[in-house]
């Protein structure tokens, strides 16, 4: 929201939101762009906000000398111009794989609803700076989805797009994706994707393109570069490194996760620090250790199998899930935990023992992670642990739930046999295992 | 671990953990306690950790020209000397309710295992302070027990507990507990336990109490203070604020999640600040709103359902999971949506679109929270939240899916009405639903 001497001005020239306006400073200077909201976050009240004619929003200090005038409609909102690429020989290649969410969406001012861009160059309208960083050899779009709407099948399809790519010669690729399961796709990539040659670079959008506030320009930006000009041979998930619009950080695929529904900063990484900062108009500082670009040929190993769950353990649950899951022929589930990995395992009804007990001795594979998130499994510690231990679940020490889910079903889909399904479950392929995790990953 | 040299000193002399020590400096001064082991975070290897007889752990710095000789067994430390109460008149009065626990246990250096402590009285041993906070009244083990074992029933009993102590004229409660689900039983009491007239106040240890790196102390003293002297009259949970022994915090009971498997600072708010910051040996700082002690009878309302469920949807999750609580007849069931509040809405086979509505249909309250803990859901925003909002299905904004778990089966235990019982959810009683999510409330 605008302050309230804004907004009365506003409403006194029956101007709003997506309206071409132009703001007139007391020394006669002009400015002349289309009204974009208000951010939630970050800011002052008393700047307006205009998107300008090259794409980029600048905030103004609204003072009550200025006047400010409709200058038309902002029609041209409806259709962003769809920017030509760099054909610089000289910049590296890289390509661009559009699959739906916010960040190829755009809020329609008519409706309030939003809606895909109609074509993914127009992303570039909204960074003009991509042109400076790297050609652009292809764009491709193998389904335009919301991602929670996506599952394993757009994960191999997704992994066999960024492998031929590269293998085409790009020095990398980037992925633009929904925020809502992007950590469980950037998993699923890490594990599929083999003798990765360059990185390939997944990004989101947060808000909306149109939305002063939004995250598309620098996330763009910041996801070329590590495509173009990092070291980096993994697969690796770009974004807003803090609230306001100063770096991005590029989490490992397997390490990360949205744990925010709405700040722009809601990509974590948990357990791990990210592999690099990246400035967007600046340097990369690289924090960690990770594979670096290789020759050769990049493999997309994307068996899978889809009967596998994450369920979570909570007090009074009863175990009769587990039954269902057996019943039901699944082949894997990844219990959430508590603490170090306990579940009930006193006399009471809800006792998880005898159900998980029956799922093991059926031949399903029965995974634990931590329902905290943070931290490492431990089940020495208490008895409790030990009891579940020993009925052979597989204790996955610092690997994520969401990751853990989507290797069981990768590991299933390579496996028949449980003893190798669980010595692969204890097997670091992408990160997705530490030796030791240190307090600084806390909360990062 | 300690440092190579301390530990070839050791080795020499066959010391080991557990055991009595002398350690004689350079000037002839000596100390004499029980040889703690090292903690895994903090303080510097090369200090040496002693239990002296009064309880108190010191670290000293190994240097070469020290001598350390074995003085006894560590029998002592099989049985802590349970110490006796303060009956200081013009100290306030609480009580302690010991529910089991790391808190209430200790590692037999024999098994390796942990074992309960005997009495409750011993924890006195480890924070002598206490004695100058308040005078407890009462002590009592309603059960022993680690808290993955815990269910409603337990948190009937518990909530029962302290409404009687406060009924009796106690300024607050203690309540020492495992950590695996203590936040779980924090929400209960926050629903369970109404008209306060002083503070329920959880605490808990990550480590168990022979351990140097021990959070027993500084914890039992911060909730002791809250309990005595605090002006809250809510169900909060008090424990380490920051990695070091600096502070603790005081979370509200329905914003607080266990977030880490190891830490000591592990329990964080979220989509909230904590209620207070206490100073083990100075002040209590208030950070927000929260409510004051008040006249009355306080009630222990524990009605309660247990047909309630907690699942996460995740990419490719098959909706049969919703079926199945159908047929067994669950009331009610949280999912944890991705995002904004959303699950798969397209036409593959896993939308979860016709299942919700079967659930609904056949009377379940279906509630969604936020699988990203941090944030407020808004089914607005996009067309898949818009969807599932309008089969029926409760968005809980801000709240917890931990807390809307056990608030669904407290609402549940209240009225057969699905109408009155949606109300209910989407009604705020014990600060579990926030008018406003502050970013300064993420990764707290």
């Amino acid at each position: 929201m605008y302050s309230a001497k804004i907004n009365s001005c506003l409403k006194k020239e029956k101007i709003s939101s997506g309206d071409k306006v132009k703001l007139i400073q007391k020394d006669g200077k002009e400015y002349e762009g289309i009204l974009m909201p208000r951010p939630d976050f970050g800011g002052s009240k008393d700047n307006i906000i205009l998107k300008l004619k090259s794409g980029y929003n600048i905030g103004i200090k609204f003072e009550e000398s200025m006047k400010i005038k409709k200058s038309g409609k902002g029609a041209e909102l409806e259709a962003f111009p769809s920017l030509k690429f760099s054909s610089d020989k000289t910049l590296p290649k890289i390509s661009l794989v559009a699959t739906g969410g916010t960040i190829s969406s755009r809020v329609s001012y008519e409706t309030g609803g939003v809606k895909w861009l109609m074509d993914a160059g127009q992303l570039f309208f909204l960074a003009p700076e991509l042109q400076k960083i790297a050609v652009f050899r292809k764009i491709e779009k193998p389904f335009l989805i919301a991602s929670e709407n996506m599952d394993f099948g757009h994960w191999q399809k997704l992994a066999e797009t960024c492998a031929r790519l590269l293998n085409e010669g790009d020095k990398g690729v980037v992925v633009t994706h929904g925020t809502d399961t992007l950590h469980y796709t950037s998993a699923a990539l890490s594990f599929m994707l083999k003798n990765l040659t360059g990185p390939v670079v997944l990004t989101y959008s947060q808000r909306s393109t149109d939305r002063g506030s939004t995250d598309t320009p620098m996330n763009l930006v910041c996801a070329a570069k590590v495509a173009a000009t990092s070291d980096i041979a993994e697969v690796v998930l770009v974004g807003h490194g803090e609230s306001a619009d100063t770096f991005c950080i590029a989490n490992r695929g397997t390490k990360v996760r949205k744990m925010h529904t709405s700040v722009r900063h809601t990509f974590r990484p948990v357990n791990d620090v990210p592999v690099a900062k990246i400035w967007p108009d600046g340097n990369t500082e690289y924090l960690g250790e990770h594979k670096k670009r290789a020759e050769g040929k990049v493999i997309a190993d994307t068996k899978f199998e889809e009967k596998v769950a994450l369920i979570k353990y909570c007090p009074g649950a009863n175990p009769e899930m587990i039954d269902f899951l057996r019943e039901k022929k699944y082949r894997g589930v990844v219990i959430e935990a508590t603490g170090l990995g306990h579940v009930a395992t006193d006399e009471s009804k809800n006792n998880w023992l005898p159900a998980i007990k029956r799922a093991i001795n059926s031949g399903m594979l029965v995974c634990a992670a931590a329902q905290t998130l943070y931290g490492r499994l431990d089940p020495l510690i208490y008895g409790e642990g030990r009891k579940v231990l020993s009925l052979g679940v597989v204790y996955l020490k610092d690997m994520l739930p969401e990751t853990a889910y989507v290797k069981l079903g990768w590991v299933l889909g390579h496996t028949k046999d449980t003893k190798e399904a669980e010595k692969m479950m204890l097997t670091n392929y992408a990160g997705e295992i530490t030796a030791r995790t240190g307090t600084e990953t806390f909360l990062y």
